[in-house]
């Protein structure tokens, strides 16, 4: 029993599908919580108050595309996988205890933005979250090239799109992160720019304009 | 690798099964959300508290059938995807978006119908959102049709039922959205019924009717 | 294409996967929502609020256990379909419509079962929803059984132990919901009466008994 | 038909594909609803605030880990089942019970954590629940066991290493109630080490480095 728990066979065992049916779960709910930040106050007229709910609306869309994101490189990294070993679902479930806390500092974010005293303090909460999922995000990458749990022919081959993203976004959260402790709508207007280039296809987007050219059969 | 990115096997890899996974989630999750915002109000007793708060239930059945409707559309365009690329997946991370949304404004129309000064603004930024939901699960059609992600044999044939309704409906938002400016109430029915008309397929039970006069086998 | 609308290759096309992911996916958020309504309120030592929340207690476990007798119910059922058509996935949403809504009464219910004057209105709106639950459910089952949408060699036979409850569960419903207009706390009673009926499995119970005694290889 | 029902071959039939989805599904939405109860409360500046709320960030913590130990722990159970019978469906609905309640005391224990009067009695609800989750759990198990539903080459095999925790676990719950009974908050610090020994696979930590230092191709 003990030389058989070290065999490969035995490790292959542990279920991929259900690490991903509980982690679209969680990303989903996630995304969904994040409707529940989402208030109008008075005083002012309706139209005022819903015009000056924005904060929440940009919180709401900024952490939406960020757990997208997150989800579209958690999608791309899985779909590779040979396998799954014991590490690699509680290194999942370090990284979906991340994701989940979102909701907690978008909410205060988004009721906070008006209020300078308390912004800075929320804002950076925020971002260190941020980070911390694509941190965690990656080190999920790491731990299985390491282990080899990819499949051997596409070794990592469809993660590059995602991972040359990598440096680039850590490197513009922890300047947001900075910037936001004297300006904090600066800083969520940053994440914002990052949500964005972290969903937008780039590549994608030009190869797909360039088939539109050459090939019109 | 570059050559390798642009090859057709390599955007069939995609995971398909995710994204209908993270949809079902997504969408259930929306309509299942919407019961909160569910409370009855005194002043009156039990009975016309509860019957006080019609306007919650017309707006969490409306809602309901509109994400139900497009859940349905959704199914069966998927039903029919050979593939999905990068571009698709980020379009649909953009409907889920808005209809995750949807429970924020059904929210404050279905507190606020009794309140004549705010009730215009709610109402209409709730027709906004299906309106823009519906433009979405259109746009997604439109690109699946033109990149090719259909399978060959039934390319969008299937969706021929949801999609003739695309026009009437789209209409029927936008003459609901300009009567809700002067009569709420009036766009709130209207919304009902292009609910009502979404969801029930007339075909299909035309079909059946006439299967239960001609075959009983 | 008209023609090949009506073919029974088309029809069987529509995808009872995702019916069934969305559906899971409903039932599950419905009994997790319930939760949310249990509270404990002043006064008494923190011991007596707790125990003084009892209806909030019994409200949830009943709850819980009418949706997972429907969601066994709609496994049993699901298993079976050789194939779902249009009309069926609606139904199909109905059903669910009327299962989110159950956290509404329920949460009335729980507050006010402790208040004589409203108690009788929204134990009587629980009852109801319990009742339209399993009516519903039935429906879906006598539409799948009309239109032939079982596998031909087991056509309803699984479902048989459910069925079998349908009547007694019906009729027990409708004397709990005139109970209910004088004898409120009673008729919660006997919903927690029906939902362990509906959720225990005597006969499955009696055979795994015998067979202890029979075969002990 | 009598005869057929005790038939193996019936018994198989059950779909274990859904179980799986629905407690996928109930599970990542219990862990996700634990974010609900976060909040901040003046007085104090926004920064202290955030320090203040220390007990709820524990309670979801130790919340998410119980959470994600008892999905773990479900995974492993459910990936070597042959088959599912009407009774183990049963036992696992009941178990969902519980997972589902959890929100319920977390967020009591997380609210109270302050006020020496009403800690004491959260978070012993709080054990109780933990020690319910875990000893239903192996409820499963051993019915698994005993009806033999497990597939017979690997007969409870996979899950020797989350079984072996079972007993230190159980006396670590039991001594952590009693301890709270006097010091809740060391209690809570228990049921934290619990958690964290709960989701921490030693033996493949300990076999990874092993493999580290040995094979190194």
């Amino acid at each position: 029993m003990p030389a058989d728990e070290d065999s490969p066979r035995r490790r292959r065992l542990l279920s991929k599908d259900r690490m991903e049916g509980f982690s679209d779960g969680v990303y989903g709910f996630a995304a969904t919580l994040l409707v529940l930040d989402l208030a109008v106050h008075p005083p002012g007229t309706p139209l005022q108050q819903l015009l000056h709910a924005w904060p929440g609306y940009l919180a709401y869309v900024v952490s939406f595309l960020t757990i997208g994101g997150a989800w579209l490189l958690h999608t791309a990294l899985t779909d590779q996988l040979a396998r799954v070993d014991q590490l690699f679902l509680r290194l999942n479930l370090l990284l979906l205890l991340v994701v989940v806390f979102l909701p907690f500092p978008t909410g205060l974010a988004a009721d906070h933005l008006h209020n300078t005293t308390s912004e800075r303090v929320y804002v950076t909460l925020y971002g260190l979250t941020l980070l911390a999922i694509r941190l965690l995000g990656s080190a999920l990458d790491a731990y299985a090239r390491h282990e080899h749990l990819y499949t051997p022919e596409n070794e990592g081959g469809e993660l590059h799109t995602d991972q040359r993203k990598f440096l680039p976004v850590v490197i513009g959260y922890v300047i947001a992160i900075l910037i936001g402790l004297a300006l904090p709508v600066a800083a969520v207007a940053l994440y914002f720019g990052i949500a964005v280039y972290l969903v937008v296809p780039f590549r994608e987007t030009a190869r797909a304009l360039r088939r539109r050219h050459s090939s019109r059969q």
